[in-house]
Formats: C-alpha cells, structure tokens, sequence
C-alpha cells in the first residue's frame, strides 16, 4: 500500500523531532500502522536550515499554504506555534478536507470550539495529542480509556518548567529568581519565560483536559489563572514542615453547580504521588467515578517526547485511513503479518542485578572464599552488609552488578557447596528502573 | 440510533460490575459513544441470583452459547474465566461474526494466537483492556499511544493481591503467611489464592503485554515465574536497610539476541516512583526509545474498575460500528452535540482549603482576633505555626479546612486593615487529592 503523506507546517524543536521519529522508528510505525507515514512537504521560514536537517527527501517551502494546498497531502500537521498564522492554515487545511494533527495549545484553547466544529462537518480528524503533557497518552486515556466513568476531578503537573523550579528551590533552598535564571541557562526555561511561569500554558492545557474531562465547551477565558513568580521561597519551607510540597497544578473539578477550572500554586500532601514528581516531569492525576484514581506521568516536553504523541496522532489517523474500520487497531498493536519471532530467552540468559543472602561460619577467610568464587564467573559486587549470627555464625548479603543469570547459577552451586556456608543462598533479582 | 446491543457470559464480580457500570452511566456513555449500549442477554449458572440484580430487563439463560447464537447480539462479553468454556464461547462468538470484549488474561495468555487469528479472518475486535491492570487503560497506551517508540522495557506491579501481601509484609513486620491470612479475611486474596501468590496470573498478564511492546506472538510458556510465597521477612529488612524495597515485578525487556520474559519478586531501589505503588494498586512503567519512560497507575481489579476496562472496549467498539471512521473519537471525547452548558464557576465560587501567612506583632491577643474575623465567615482552622521573627514580630501560618474564596477574600480584607498585622497576606490554596 502507498504511504500515506503529510505535511509538517514549522520543523523546529517539534518538527524537527517529528521528522527525526519518522525517520528512526520508520520500520516499527509501519509495523504497528499498517503502512509508511512519508513527510512530502515542509513549510518553515529558513529554508536553508531546515534542508540541513531532511535533504532531498522532501520539499520544503516558506509558505504554510502552499504545503496545505498540495493536493495529494492527507495529514497537515500544525507546529508552528502562535494563534494567528497556525490558525488560519489549520482552517485552510480542514476547508480542503486534510486531516489535521498539532501540538498547539493556545491555538486550541482559544480558537477550538470553532476548529473543531469545522473539522466536524468536513469529516475530517483534529488530533492534539502533544498539545498536552508531551509524550503521555493522557488525552487517549481520557477520550478513549476512561469512558465508562463521569469523570469528578482531574489535577495535573503540566508545565516542566515550573515544576523543574519548583523542584530546584525547594531541593537546594534557593529564591525564584536564582533557579529560573539557571532554568534559562540549562535550556529549561525560555528566554520569554512568561507564558509558563506565570500559569498560562498550563491554563491553555488545562482547558482541554476539562472539556475532555466533563464535556463542556473549550473556555480559556473563565479558567483562573496564577503563576509562580511570586512564590517566596519560605513558603516552600513553611509547607515542608507541615507535610506538604508546592507544586504548580492544573485542577479542575465538576460540581453540581459548575465546573472549578484553576491553575495556580498548591500544597499537596508530601506522600502523595504527585507531590513526587520532580524536575521537568510531568503527570495527570484523574478521578473516575467507576475507576477511581489514575496517574499517568512521563515527559511532557521536549523534542523527542512530543515528537512521539504527534507520530501517535499519524498512526492513529493512518489506521483509520488504510483498514477497514473492524482492523484498525491490531490486536496485539503490531499487525498480524508484521509480527517477528525474537525468541523469548530462557532464564539462565537473563540479565539482572541480584541481592544474595547466606549463612555462614564466622571466621577469617570466609568472605574472601566467597568473593573469589564469584570473581571467577566475572560476577562483581556492589555492596555487602555482614551481621553476627549467635557467636559463631554471620549473614551475608551481596548486591551484585549485573551479571548473566547462568553464571550466577553456577556461582551458587560452588557456594552452596562449601562447608563453612549453613544455609542454602538466598537469591532475589534486583531492577533499577529510572 | 438503536442501541448497540450486549451478551454478557457471567455475571460475577466483573459481570456484575459491568452491569452497573452501564446503568449507572448509561447517559454519560451514551455523550460518549453517541449510541446507548444495551445488555440484552446474559448467561450464568444460578439463575435467580441474577435475576435479583437485573429484574427483567434482560433475557437470563444456563447456556452461553444461546446467548453467543443469537442474531441480534452485536457484542458478546466473555467474563466467566477459565480456559475451557471460555474459549469453546470465544470461538464460537468470531465464528458468528461477534466482537468480543473479554477480561480473562489466562484464556488470551494461553491461546490469545489461536483467538487473534480467527477474529483477523473473521474481521471482528477481540478487546482486552480489562484483562491486565484492571482499571488502567494500559493496553490503549500502548497499543495507540506509543506507537511511535520502539518500546525497551517494561516493568509492572500487576497484581493487586500480592502487592497487598509485600506492602502489609514490610509496614508490619510481618511473615507472608500471617498476611496472606488477613488478607483472605478482608477479601484481598482467594481462597485458592496460588495462581496469585505463585505470580501466575502476573505472568499470564506480562505476556500480552510483551507481545504489545515488541510485537511478538503470545509465549506464556516461556515466561519465567517465580511468586511470593518463599520470601523471607528478613530480606524484606535488609533490602530496606540497603535502600531497596520488594515488589513483584512483571518485567520484560528487549534485547539483540532475544526478549526476557520473567516475573519474580524483584528489588527496587525504594525512591523509585514504582516503589512506591502500595497496596493493592497497580502501575506499568513503559520505557520507549522516543518518549522515554512513562508510567500507568490505578487500581488493577475489582468490580467497578475491571468494569470500567470492560465499558471502555464496548464504547470503542460501538464507536466504530456507529461513525463514519472520521467520526470515531469526537473532540473534545462526547459527541458534538452531547456537549453541555455547565458553567465554569468563577474564582470566589471556588472550594479549597487554604494556606496562610502573615506578619503581626506579637503579642496576647492578636491569634484571637484573627481567628474569630475567620470563624466569623466560618472557616475553621486545621492547623497553625507561630514562628518569632526579630524582637516583637512573629510569622503565623495557618492551615484552614475547606472553605469558600469569597469568604476567605472577605476575612482577608479584614485582616489586612488589623493594624497589628505587618504585612500582605500570603495565601495559597492546597489539595489533598487521593
Ligand atoms: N517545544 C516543546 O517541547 C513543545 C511541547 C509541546 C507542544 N509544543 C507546541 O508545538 C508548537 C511548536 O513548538 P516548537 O517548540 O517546535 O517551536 P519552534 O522550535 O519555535 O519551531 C517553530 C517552527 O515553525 C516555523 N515557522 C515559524 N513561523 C513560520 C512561518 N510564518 N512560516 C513558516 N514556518 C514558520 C519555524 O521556522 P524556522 O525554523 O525557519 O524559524 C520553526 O521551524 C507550539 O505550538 C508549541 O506550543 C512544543
Ligand atoms: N475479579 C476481578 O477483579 C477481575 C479483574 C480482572 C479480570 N478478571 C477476570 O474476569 C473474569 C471473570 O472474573 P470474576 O471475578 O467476575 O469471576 P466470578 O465472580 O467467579 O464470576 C464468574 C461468572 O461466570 C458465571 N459462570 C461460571 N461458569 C459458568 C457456566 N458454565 N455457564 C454460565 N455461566 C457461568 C458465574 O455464574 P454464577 O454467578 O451463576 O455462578 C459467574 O456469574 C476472569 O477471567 C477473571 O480472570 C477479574
């Protein structure tokens, strides 16, 4: 089957993430999709630049509606930024019947009551998974996931540049200020930082969540916003010595009579999954009245993570447009004559960090046998606690590093088969996640 | 448009579940999925004990295979468990043309090829979102929202009960087999609770979810199980000691020359977000090569969130059998016309409890005239510090209970004209969540 082609309208930290996951995973999408996603054209303001980055691969223009006009374009993908131009082109777009994915939240916060009517009628998608919390599925969680529920309230870290100062002042006891203009250096922070410091991409999110969320119209104008700019930092102590962290949420929250739309500083409960969110992180907290509580937390910026919540998007609409509606998701996400025999590996090839406990005689010399017994298999240890056992024994406890499960197996036989060790080894598998 | 119409086989824990869910949501699902879903047969052992919780409203019979033959089923709901009736049902649903919604990860575990294949060649939807981590909707994310990735690793807590057994195990000090006694007291663990404690049923979930992530057929059989029931007390302390803790983990992960498969009791270190799932809840931590690492949380199985999984793959299936594909996921995720005019309340409208700082003289008195200015709009205080600053001044901070903005706008005023008071209020707004 023939790619499908898109258009991207901008290829800068989105496009160029955009153009970078088309490129690299171009196998696996079409595993999972049915069918290549092909970039075929690119509208951004320097040409040059941009061809540094795709070549002869595509055609790239300066001009957005050039790219929406093409005929044989199905998908314009909108990552320009900005509510006047990204409008317009988007209207323009759905007017000739494209499909239309975008990152753009303060296109849709504002103007997606009227992109979406439109959409509607020309039958065509608006997809904006990026437009929230970055590379979480969290707007398929809401649309898709969690439809059996009324939905009661929804809170969010959805901005990564508040929460990563919010982190830093509390963590290393410094001022606003300090952090934000380290934020800056670090490329965490824009140099026009306003739009986040002061709670308005979030709000601009958070507007999207609630219309998902309780089935309302888009109202960016009534969402109550505050930022963090005004934050001192003795609140963030004050509150840490009462048991709660500050973060910055989107909270919205459905009431017999209203709906409670707000972003502005919060104390949360230390314990509470959400108070641990550190750094650029960000994560959506909502509450079902069937499902009860479900976090969803990841990267919710950056170029990479966004780029995969916009190729999700393409896969999405490229699975509506290639199969028939009953196969548009395989059943087990990749289609049926794309899976592979990758074997699964037996135990013993397993690779994995152990903790390892044994009783053994306490006398000179023991730990050393031991050591070298694992030294031979090419086993190293990270850490070992020793604790007196009555007045002639001793636990010991290794955590390895990672090692190959077989050797470990034979390193244990050897052990287990020493005179001085009176316990069988206890062996549990150790993972250190991220 | 006529009602999408449902066979449920079994009307247990999920089965009754997934009754009530649609009853008691019926309108909000039918905004969503712009079509009402109506069980019009169901197939259980004891049929009066059925009748009790759905009256007449629906045809009750011994027999699932009356319920899969009848012609005017669109969707056939397969939550009677096991392997062997089940599958006989399954099968005989995709012969007849049926979708199938099912929850029962031992049955598609096992012979998920088999089922997959027949549905494909059948054109209908086998979905499963029910069948691993209950309530999540970890499937969706998966299967939609990362197609962009090739997916790495994957590491979850996916059963509830056994969860429950190491998070008592640790906070009490206690042995496996005191816990697992309260537990089946409470309800937590059956009374066969081995497929649980033995990581069986973890395992039949891991190994949909690795054919998700990496696109490979279903291998229960080379999984790698290992469950709780030997873990001493005493490695639950060192491994704390160590900075560890002991979940059961589900972890798979991609490698050159193949897939780890395994689940066991596994340590991780205990500031890890996953660490800190307790009870019986559940997360998936997903690592994606473009989105990086993203985790799913919630709770894994009880009646109304498995029901809420089930509910969920009948919207999507009526979805599809009622829109045209462009149509299939309205916008803003109720169909335009669903949408509705519940206002957004505006900032004094708003409920909260509330954070306060000030600066006062300190001197007998002061507390008290604060405090009755905030009793006098009725809000009562839950906690307060008083912090010397200098010579004759002192910090106050307040914690109050829920409260009105207007009120607390109106106590403020008053407080900021109290000439003892020295400076602006601070106030912030605070969440406890979940
Ligand atoms: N950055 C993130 O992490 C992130 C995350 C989520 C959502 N988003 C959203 O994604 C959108 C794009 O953000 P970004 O960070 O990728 O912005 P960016 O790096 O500034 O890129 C903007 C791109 O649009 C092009 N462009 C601007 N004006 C144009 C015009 N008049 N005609 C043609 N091309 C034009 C630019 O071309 P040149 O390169 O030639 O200047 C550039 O390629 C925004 O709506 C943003 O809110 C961003
Ligand atoms: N419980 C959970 O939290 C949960 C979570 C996720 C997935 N699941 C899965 O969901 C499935 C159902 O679990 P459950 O907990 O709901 O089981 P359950 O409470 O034991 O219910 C089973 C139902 O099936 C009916 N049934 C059994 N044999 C039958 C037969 N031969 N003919 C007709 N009806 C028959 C039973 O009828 P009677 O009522 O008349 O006996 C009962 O209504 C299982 O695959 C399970 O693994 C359960």
């Amino acid at each position: 089957m023939s790619p499908i082609k898109v258009g991207l309208l901008g290829l800068g930290v989105v496009g160029g993430g955009t153009w970078k996951v088309l490129t690299r995973n171009a196998e696996e999408i079409a595993r999972r999709a049915g069918r290549r996603i092909e970039v075929s054209a690119i509208a951004v303001r320097d040409v040059e630049k941009a061809r540094k980055l795709v070549g002869d691969q595509a055609q790239v223009c300066r001009d957005g509606f050039e790219v929406v006009r093409r005929p044989d374009i199905d998908i314009v993908v909108e990552i320009i930024g900005g509510d006047t131009l990204a409008r317009e082109l988007v209207m323009e777009a759905i007017a000739r019947g494209k499909h239309v994915v975008t990152a753009n939240k303060a296109l849709l916060a504002k103007h997606g009551n009227e992109i979406f009517a439109a959409a509607h009628q020309k039958g065509v998608m608006v997809a904006f998974e990026a437009a929230v919390a970055g590379g979480i599925p969290i707007i398929k969680a809401i649309r898709e996931g969690l439809t059996a529920n009324r939905i009661q309230w929804l809170a969010g870290i959805i901005n990564g540049t508040t929460n990563f100062i919010l982190s830093e002042m509390r963590a290393r006891g410094l001022s606003f200020n300090e952090v934000l203009a380290e934020a800056q250096r670090l490329g965490y922070a824009e140099a026009d930082p306003t739009f986040d410091i002061e709670g308005v991409d979030a709000a601009h999110k958070l507007t999207l969540l609630a219309s998902l969320a309780f089935g309302v119209p888009v109202q960016f104008d009534k969402a109550h916003i505050e930022g963090i700019s005004s934050l001192a930092r003795e609140d963030i102590v004050h509150a840490e010595r009462l048991g709660y962290r500050i973060k910055l949420l989107g909270f919205t929250r459905r009431r017999n009579d209203g709906i409670e739309l707000r972003v502005h500083p919060t104390l949360v409960p230390a314990e509470r999954l959400l108070a641990n969110v550190e750094g650029a992180m960000n994560a959506v907290l909502v509450s079902g009245d069937m499902v009860g509580p479900t976090l969803y937390y990841g990267q919710g910026a950056g170029e990479l993570p966004t780029a995969s919540a916009v190729v999700a998007d393409l896969v999405d609409v490229t699975r509506l447009q290639t199969a028939d509606p009953e196969h548009r998701v395989p059943y087990l996400a990749f289609q049926p004559d794309a899976l592979d025999d990758t074997p699964i590996l037996p135990i013993e090839e397993v690779r994995s960090s152990y903790y390892l406990r044994m009783r053994v005689l306490d006398r000179p010399g023991v730990l050393a046998d031991i050591a070298r017994i694992l030294a031979d298999v090419g086993i190293s240890i990270g850490s070992m606690i020793q604790e007196p056992h009555g007045e002639t024994e001793a636990d010991i406890i290794f955590l390895t590093h990672e090692a190959r499960e077989g050797d470990i197996d034979s390193a244990l036989q050897r052990i287990g088969a020493l005179a001085f060790v009176h316990s069988d080894v206890t062996r549990l598998r150790m993972e250190h996640l991220i």
